[in-house]
């Protein structure tokens, strides 16, 4: 019997797709990496992942895990490799509304993990633009980032239990909804953010939260990225810890991002250097209840923290949004950058993070260094300040990978002599291969590998990405 | 050259101890598990340690590493071994502020590391009982959890870099003050609580928080856990997720402790079964200013929710401390319970956990159980609560290993039943081993034995323990 074969009597034939019908998988969201997979096989079950991995790994074919296939680092890249898609495991199992945890598979799209939450009056935080399409296991594979960070945590902070299929097809049983489990090695964290290289992650135990019962928005310009972190600690403390993100744009950016949509304006009449789009969730229940003016209090701290600076001078401008509307038009200038981004080609796209104490003096050093490489390149920049994570995107006014390669060697080289890391939320994947090879301590690397070949000795698991 | 010489050679002959010397190390606070190692080595600096591993390993010499020895599962055991304390590694080498982070050695107390950020305003959360003689090392190498887990989680959750001396004396640094890395696996979270088993923890990088301006305490009697969980959320909806601690104890236990110790007694006249000591922390500026009738908001916010609980009967009282010396005494009868447990012999002391929506039901069917095993048996409890987190200490009615054996068995295999974990906050050490072999996914044991087996080929670091 073929693999192709023994697969459908394991899924069923409908469920394993080859030659044109492998096309909507086999290039992901960024295009960058086209590849031909064997098949694509969509299993429905962890038993049926079990049987598929086994019957790969009997005949030493590689397997890709894939799904939403929403990445940014070419990690589903799968020339002649098995493509496992996940997305018929995509049942919210269960939701626990009094301890707040949900039972997920890893095909649920993100959007409606959101949806199955909500009317029990809980949110599950993780969120970034690719929502709609973006599946869970996907997040946990890539221990994916976003908006909320600041508050609750990447999707490592959200997982309390999960269930991966091993490279050898046994299943691994670590499906808790436990706070506190410690009986041997945390292997849970070891699989998420291993990008499928060392398993697949087929479901998961979530942390839920209250949803907070109103939000505080506001567009603040200040004079500089020093008085950006007095403000986030002081409204860290005015609000005991409700902030939910905290994102910088420099100027620049946010003028070539109105310009670019129809419609779409800067809340504010002049241009500043430094803005930043700030949230805070009243997740104290009385912090949504309006006071004698109709003001809510979750805003009236807003209000009060921005007052004060604006007094001394340590914020220059502020508006805070009115309404759902003024506060979705805010966001919609953030969430544009990425489009924007995209549409200027060439650019040198970048997730690098440093310590929060280090981000204004990361952004003050990149652009003479820049200006050096390229005088006449231009920038965009957004920052999920509140974890010292920074989208820079360098636009050199010429094609040519040898600038390409510098601009990306010179901005990673700054994030690293600062404390940084070159890989913030994306990831690796196929993409940041030569910053591993190059950045990553070779200690951590070794260790890294050792693990890799102790749980997947034939190395079929996601080949070539993540270790160079 | 022998060992000895070697070491003297590294650390200096008056940091390597051996006989009589070594009588303050070879039994930790347990008294459980005396043993003589063969010399104690105390280096000052991450590349002593190096060299100390260095030197050990090429003889093939057992390592134990050994901070604060305050823990209680025998974890530092060190029977013909080479312990290698860190307690000369106590600097706290950096705070910084803005950031909120402490760049910290492995053999700070962790009292001391209290001490070291409360004059700017922050608070490093993790607390329990031994914290006048517990290393932030063992911390970080067990994973320790304590009282106030509920709002800022284990020591996993504080740690935002680690530097490790792996079983081949090579320095692993992974010393970021990141909140996002997804450069590779991640290695981080493989060392903390894997009990010196896979390296030596020398140094870390923790978070800070900012200390709450205020607390609300209260010991509050409520007719089931059921309502205490009701309570639990309630709480945490109306102060933003504040809730500091949420700590249950029986009634009977209650009694034994405030009847031990001389001036101590119940904030109740009478006794309720199920009782719970809560803390809110007014880590908003704003919960800490008085209003007009001179109560703090923090404080008013605990009586509304009780009061609202009160009138629908799903509180039957409630006593809120009125000032710090009555907040004091009612942790001290939490507190008191380690003594006045172990003062009773024989016992069997557990430390589960279990889902948040299950301690109810396990705290109910445990009794019944232990009953069935030994008609005369008493037993204390105290529960963190928020987390699931069950320490039952049965007191049987007469010594009969055969009997004690039970009931450890049976609290586990009801804890695991329930979705629990036989092990929540004190680790494996020695005594576990036992649990591990019979209770722990035996898939789990294995990737951990292929992980051990990768990282420490040679079997040399802390060998015995953690796995069976």
């Amino acid at each position: 019997m073929t693999l192709i074969e023994r697969l459908a009597q394991i899924v069923g034939p409908a469920h394993v797709l080859t030659g044109e019908d492998c096309a909507r998988y086999s290039t992901d969201w960024t295009g960058v990496y086209p590849s031909t997979p064997i098949a694509v096989v969509r299993p429905t079950s962890t038993e049926e992942v079990s049987a598929v991995v086994k019957a790969a790994a009997a005949e030493g074919v590689p397997i890709v895990p894939v799904c939403g296939n929403t990445g940014l680092c070419g990690g589903t890249y799968s020339e002649g490799a098995l493509m496992v898609s996940l997305e018929r495991m995509n049942a919210v199992r269960e939701i626990r509304k009094e301890a707040r945890v949900a039972v997920v598979e890893a095909g649920v799209v993100l959007d409606k993990m959101h949806e199955a939450v909500d009317p029990h009056g809980l949110i599950f935080p993780l969120i970034f633009g690719a929502r709609g399409s973006a599946m869970l296991g996907g997040c946990l594979s890539t221990n994916a980032g976003g908006s909320n960070v600041v508050r609750y945590g990447s999707t490592r902070a959200l997982c309390l239990g999960l269930e991966v299929v091993l490279p050898s097809g046994e299943v691994l049983d670590l499906m808790t909804a436990l706070h506190k489990d410690n009986s041997g090695y945390d292997l849970k964290d070891l699989f998420i953010g291993a990008e499928g290289t060392l398993g697949i992650i087929t479901a998961a135990t979530l942390k839920l939260f209250p949803k907070p019962a109103a939000y505080a928005t506001a567009m603040v310009a200040v004079p500089s990225l020093d008085d950006a972190l007095v403000m986030l600690n002081r409204l860290q403390s005015a609000t005991g810890g409700a902030v939910e993100a905290f994102e910088y744009m420099p100027g620049p950016t946010i003028d070539a991002i109105t310009a670019h949509f129809d419609g779409m304006r800067s809340p504010f009449d002049e241009t500043y250097d430094v803005n930043i789009l700030v949230e805070i969730g009243a997740t104290a229940a009385r912090d949504a209840i309006p006071g004698d003016d109709g003001t809510l209090p979750v805003v009236a701290y807003l209000e009060e923290v921005l007052g004060g600076m604006l007094e001394e001078e340590s914020v220059l401008d502020a508006v805070v949004a009115q309404n759902e509307t003024q506060r979705a038009a805010m966001w919609a200038i953030r969430e544009g950058n990425a489009e924007v981004a995209l549409e200027n080609p060439p650019f040198v796209n970048t997730d690098v993070c440093v310590p929060l104490d280090r981000v204004a003096e990361f952004l003050e050093k990149i652009e003479p260094r820049m200006k050096a490489l390229d005088e006449d390149m231009t920038s965009m920049c957004v920052c999920h300040f509140g974890d010292g994570n920074i989208h820079y995107t360098a636009q050199p006014s010429r094609y040519d990978d040898a600038l390409l390669d510098r601009i990306l060697e010179e901005v990673e080289e700054l994030a690293i002599a600062l404390g940084g890391s070159f890989s913030a939320e994306h990831g690796i994947g196929l993409t940041k291969l030569a910053s591993m090879r190059r950045r990553k301590n070779p200690v951590a690397l070794a260790v890294m590998r050792q693990i890799k070949a102790a749980l997947d000795p034939q190395g079929i698991m996601n080949p070539g990405k993540v270790l160079p």
